[in-house]
């Protein structure tokens, strides 16, 4: 892994006085020259989680269409397509898909149910800018209201048939279910059935590895079950769909699954982070490379300082974010607009710069409008996060 | 109080089919015909709420300089000066202040420490725009960066010394401390001495109404102590802020403070309605006003609604959001982009519309574009959130 993106004090500003109203950064400037707080994604890393996913995926023998839900972002999707391996992406809403389409994005699966007229007449109209649709669905209503949509379109929708298989959230039951809604599917005018997507969404963040792939195993026995149960039947399933970041190995393995639906691989969080391998060990087949810059702006209290990362920079339903590389100094507090560091040595000094992991990376980077990509301690790239607030 | 917005199921969608790819509603629409998930505001509540605020604030004889954290709206702030008694506004950010200049504030106190040449170059550049700009201080070498900006910009800056008065994050400790800032920024050319900041963060969500008065006891003390300092050497307070929705009636109430900077009153959020009044019950002076519209997408398994409102559409970092108006279902666990509902009886079909209570205002606002303002029934405005995602 390279080096992790350089820390320490900001210089004395030297950049002009007007940039930064609503771009934090400019092409070629240094990490300190930034402006925090903002999102920072150190290439090198993110560039050799892509590669380590396209691999494993290779290795086992299956499809990679990772989940564009993470960054939100074209570029990165496109990077995926390009060194990532990817045959297309995920996205979980229309808006996002739409996104995602008009940036030239050509193979696109919803993976979650598209509900109502009128987000059905979105997805419909999504194959006209060129983008293969592929949608989930967990009810004959569905797939009703997807058919009429694709028929008014002029379109095809393909669909998957979602199994609960644990999450307690969408998805039928395997077996029979299935079975019915893809005859539905297939008996549907501008529809096509296209297979199933099975995630477990749930077991992606139990720690101890054996407890998480049994987790999956009983996933992968519905999915077998439900395969059969097809193929007697003599449909086929051109996609059998699912995993995550913390689970893709069983999935991956299963002999089954032929697409892995990842996403928070390419920046790891702290979550994720915890997440253990076979061995015990922590699984460091991924590394950090989304980080939140923020600055010191206050250290009046003894022992403490402040810096400007607060609720309004990122999302802390999974946790408190970590300093990276610091040991000396730990994130204790999120306010909306401060960040209370614990500093028992006061060696922090108001415009030292830190590096801070975020707890939870999606919902973390839905309140970003922009990333700045950082090589060889330099800005290369400014993306927007263009299908961020996308929730329709 | 106002009846709430209408609940109940959507009807069949008769808006044409290309709304939406960006704003959630049309002037005139039903709540029904709202796309979902997205921020509601009953007008005729959060008028209610504005005009109960400036009334309180009135009664105690101060006046009220609303959180424009909350909503991050200009066009909510010029109906905070306009009907609901405020005599200008908080911000809490540099980017934020712009927002509100542009759009016409003239009275914009960044009640935070602005570091950093850049931001306060940024901050010198508001009375330009015609907006008495004023910020908070708790170190020389911010009154050095602040009155080198100022004079670069040939404007005037008013400074607030800021109290650490037990929330343990910015400020100065009383007494001394305040009044050799006070003589530094007087001293300090560009630069005004507007007074002191004491608002204790800490103390807002505390729920037993007497602990709750007992840490703003301190804080007054704190500012008794400092004010009588400041006034033996002749240092006259323009401004004496601080309180919050969770304090107001003590600052208020305490012939000292004479600026309010409470925010989340004109909405309401379900970790403020946690609180007691004096009499142990819980204050009903403010009701809820901001609510997620969402709407049901799968009903699988059985005692479960899955809603198309998860972490995109909201920050849970203070809890759960609360359904509105229904005692028989419960949201009981938040995903990305579900939210899951405790459903015992089975009730919820897919597209029935629920209204949530957001765990947590200003958080939530800062993931969403727009505001539908609903009354009787039906759009009655469209607001942009146009301080969204302003950090620096």
């Amino acid at each position: 892994m390279s080096q992790p993106v350089s820390s320490g004090p900001a210089p004395a500003s030297s950049v002009p006085a007007n940039i930064g109203f609503d771009v934090p950064a400019a092409i070629g400037m240094t990490v300190a020259e930034v402006e925090t707080p903002c999102l920072i994604i150190d290439l090198d890393r993110m560039e050799g989680n892509m590669r380590a996913m396209a691999r494993a995926a290779s290795d086992m023998g299956v499809r990679l269409r990772p989940h564009a839900k993470t960054h939100k972002s074209p570029d990165i999707a496109r990077l995926q397509q390009e060194i990532g391996g990817a045959c297309g992406i995920c996205c979980q809403k229309v808006s996002e898909a739409e996104v995602f389409a008009r940036a030239g994005i050509t193979d696109i699966l919803v993976s979650n149910q598209v509900r109502g007229k009128r987000k059905a007449e979105r997805l419909a109209r999504l194959p006209l800018l060129g983008a293969r649709t592929i949608v989930c669905v967990d009810d004959p209503a569905s797939v009703a209201e997807l058919s009429q949509a694709a028929v008014a379109a002029g379109s095809t929708l393909e669909c998957l048939v979602e199994i609960e298989c644990g999450a307690g959230r969408c998805g039928v039951p395997p077996g029979r279910p299935v079975l019915d809604l893809a005859r539905a599917i297939t008996n549907a005018p501008g529809l096509r059935f296209a297979g199933i997507q099975a995630y477990q969404g749930a077991a992606q963040h139990i720690i101890p590895h054996g407890e998480r792939q049994g987790k999956i195993d009983i996933a992968i026995e519905m999915v077998r079950q439900t395969l059969s149960l097809l193929a007697g039947a003599g449909i086929p399933c051109d996609i059998i769909g699912g995993a995550g970041t913390g689970s893709y190995e069983f999935e991956g393995g299963s002999g089954l699954y032929n697409e892995l639906q990842c996403g928070s691989y390419i920046f790891m969080d702290v979550d994720y982070q915890t997440i253990q391998g076979g061995d015990g060990a922590l699984v460091e087949t991924f590394d950090n490379a989304l980080f939140i810059l923020t600055e010191v702006m206050s250290t009046t209290v003894p022992d403490r300082a402040v810096c400007d990362a607060g609720l309004k920079v990122q999302s802390v339903d999974s946790g408190l974010p970590r300093i990276h590389g610091r040991a000396d100094v730990k994130y204790i507090g999120c306010s909306d607009e401060h960040g209370t560091i614990a500093d028992p040595d006061n060696l922090l000094r108001v415009g030292d710069r830190l590096h801070l992991v975020p707890g939870h990376c999606d919902p973390t980077c839905n309140i970003h409008d922009w990333y700045v990509g950082i090589r060889n301690g330099r800005v290369e790239c400014l993306w927007p996060v263009a299908a961020r607030g996308k929730m329709y």
